[in-house]
């Protein structure tokens, strides 16, 4: 189905080489229309509901264009980005959440799922029986079967509803974007494993994009913050995100464990490293204290573990995956009467050969957002 | 210091072959006397608290004494046993709890704590930061520095009070004594995680000595019980306690899990193979679910693991070591109150060297009880 009115471009990935640089502009037909898309419900003509203002880069972006974590040739050209903030263009009396033509809002990491399962109804969409539908790469099952889901790389989004949320006006849009799914990553363990409250000592684990956000969010919530890192070199950055102590492993890792075991109640780890010392990271909690996995690895395996010890230490294992629409609502809500400011660069949309390469090497202080000019995003 | 009232005898392993029915009963001194063990504050001539009724046969007990988790050297001739019934035979003023003479108490796998730290506190005495003194095969140092601590195949036991509990009149003591580890190592963290309440659907793997009292408990508690065994060999005895779904794995264990995804809250693990099929298990957790490993394998090895999967399904690993004081209390109480009824042999005390070989060929059904028919147990 073609569209008459708007054209859908974006900077495509080709191949897994597009990180080096290599993102081509390109016109592509948009997730095919459905009822409950953020659109006219009656449209004869599909229109589109999202005019794209800023999009995050997510270390995703780079996982996924360049294939590290799954072969991708089924969706090359693919376009990233799943941390959009626009406008609503268009919007139908079936549209959920009373979103209005005009109103900032922002789509995350995931863009459908059955809105049926247990899960669903919990709102755990982000755990959806189904599986959830990636924002891009992915394809739509619930409405519009076999639609590519496509990203914010571009100048437009379609989409359902149920994953829109509205942006609050006392956040700066170009800094709610990297929230939709670095922020939400950690701000949904951080809430939910109580931190501030029965999580009184937080730690985070690698001071990156994701580990910026879970150490202002920690310190936003009331938690005394330690910073957990490879080397000293982010020391003074993690000060100033709110971190009180610091543990650096560059060294004999006994040594930066001992004195802090058993110190902390929860600990985010957003290293993908699977040489990481995580028998040594679980000594730092406390019986009862939990260890969160956000950090997707491109190998999946974990270092070795021992029974023993988790019996002896009822100590907890998880992960967490984004989170759900009333979760990021929630995270923006916090983000505003909190005052989280996070670390952002900005880079036009046209510069993405620029920012991608840039942010491949490590350079990002710590998340980088992309500027769609043309709409009306601001530098 | 010697004993002028009583004599200290039990069932002594002197070495790793004495579970091939080699113990031999000998004479032994207890450890040393101190102001909080159930005895006479003042007393100058240290006296016995405990006249033991009956003792718990724990596969604990077994892996001890055979030095199958550590090398047991120093420890023997070694007096196992942490499944205590007995009755008060002195109280001093000094002693926790208004416990008196003529009282029937019990004494679980822990003796001793640091009763300072944080944990023990809160009553989690059983993460103390000093680390648990064992009711055998440790060494006291809280009180009585250096004194060895002997268990329960004997006639009388001493130790300090704050690990001594009383035993309500509405349970049978020789039925309460396995629930005082065996009980209680999967009573807590039934009770921790919320079964019958927020986990309505427990899982138990293996259907042995723990598993059976962690059907029996989830089952009184008010969940839905799945029993998840190996084999279908003890698929009748399941029902019995109380499953009403079951999951045997000895053929393809895809094919056995398939249907069953997603369907419990709550596993508790009682085998310890490092073999098992951890990763086909956790598939059976809802996301938010725990699984907990409660048995503690000889080999402290776990089966590999993949942190996409946690990251995408929010499932907890975890374990758990018996219970505190407190919670063990919880245990006894609760099961009086819901007439919970474990499956247990008794044996007469002098009868070990048949017991231990029969326990140690797997032929409990489910749990083995020493009666000290001299001191007033009954058969």
């Amino acid at each position: 189905m073609s569209n008459t009115d708007y054209k859908f471009e974006g900077w495509g990935a080709f191949g897994p080489d597009s990180i080096e640089g290599k993102f081509k502009w390109f016109e592509y037909e948009p997730k095919e229309f459905a009822d409950d898309d953020l659109d006219e419900v009656d449209s004869r003509r599909p229109t589109v509901p999202v005019k794209i203002l800023y999009c995050g880069m997510c270390a995703t972006d780079l996982h996924m264009a360049s294939a590290g974590w799954f072969d991708m040739s089924a969706f090359y050209p693919l376009v990233v980005g799943h941390e959009i903030v626009g406008e609503v263009v268009r919007a139908g009396p079936m549209v959920e959440g009373g979103l209005k033509v005009g109103d900032i809002v922002g789509i995350g990491a995931q863009s459908d799922s059955c809105l049926k399962c247990a899960r669903c109804r919990e709102h755990k969409e982000e755990y959806c029986d189904e599986g959830q539908i990636g924002t891009y790469a992915a394809i739509y099952k619930r409405t519009s079967p076999g639609s590519k889901s496509r990203g914010g790389y571009a100048n437009y989004w379609r989409g359902p509803s149920h994953f829109v949320v509205p942006i609050p006006s006392n956040l700066d849009p170009a800094a709610a974007a990297p929230m939709l799914c670095g922020g939400v990553t950690v701000f949904s363990p951080l809430i939910k494993y109580g931190a501030g409250t029965t999580a009184k000592d937080v730690g985070v684990i690698g001071i990156g994009g994701l580990g910026h956000f879970a150490l202002l969010f920690a310190k936003a919530m009331g938690a005394e913050v330690t910073a957990i890192s490879h080397s000293q070199r982010k020391v003074e950055d993690a000060k100033a995100m709110g971190a009180t102590k610091f543990i650096t492993t560059h060294g004999h890792v006994d040594d930066a464990i001992k004195g802090h075991e058993r110190s902390l109640d929860l600990i985010i780890c957003t290293t993908s490293d699977p040489n990481m010392p995580l028998s040594d990271y679980l000594r730092l909690l406390r019986p009862g204290g939990t260890f969160v996995m956000v950090g997707a690895p491109e190998v999946d395996a974990m270092p070795e573990l021992h029974p023993f010890f988790f019996i002896l230490n009822n100590v907890h294992l998880t992960g967490s995956a984004i989170g759900s629409p009333a979760r990021i609502c929630e995270m923006l809500q916090f983000a505003g009467d909190h005052n989280v400011r996070p670390w952002i660069k900005r880079f036009p949309l046209n510069e993405v050969n620029k920012a991608v390469p840039s942010m491949h090497a490590g350079e990002a202080r710590y998340r980088y957002v992309l500027v769609n000019e043309d709409n009306g995003g601001k530098l």
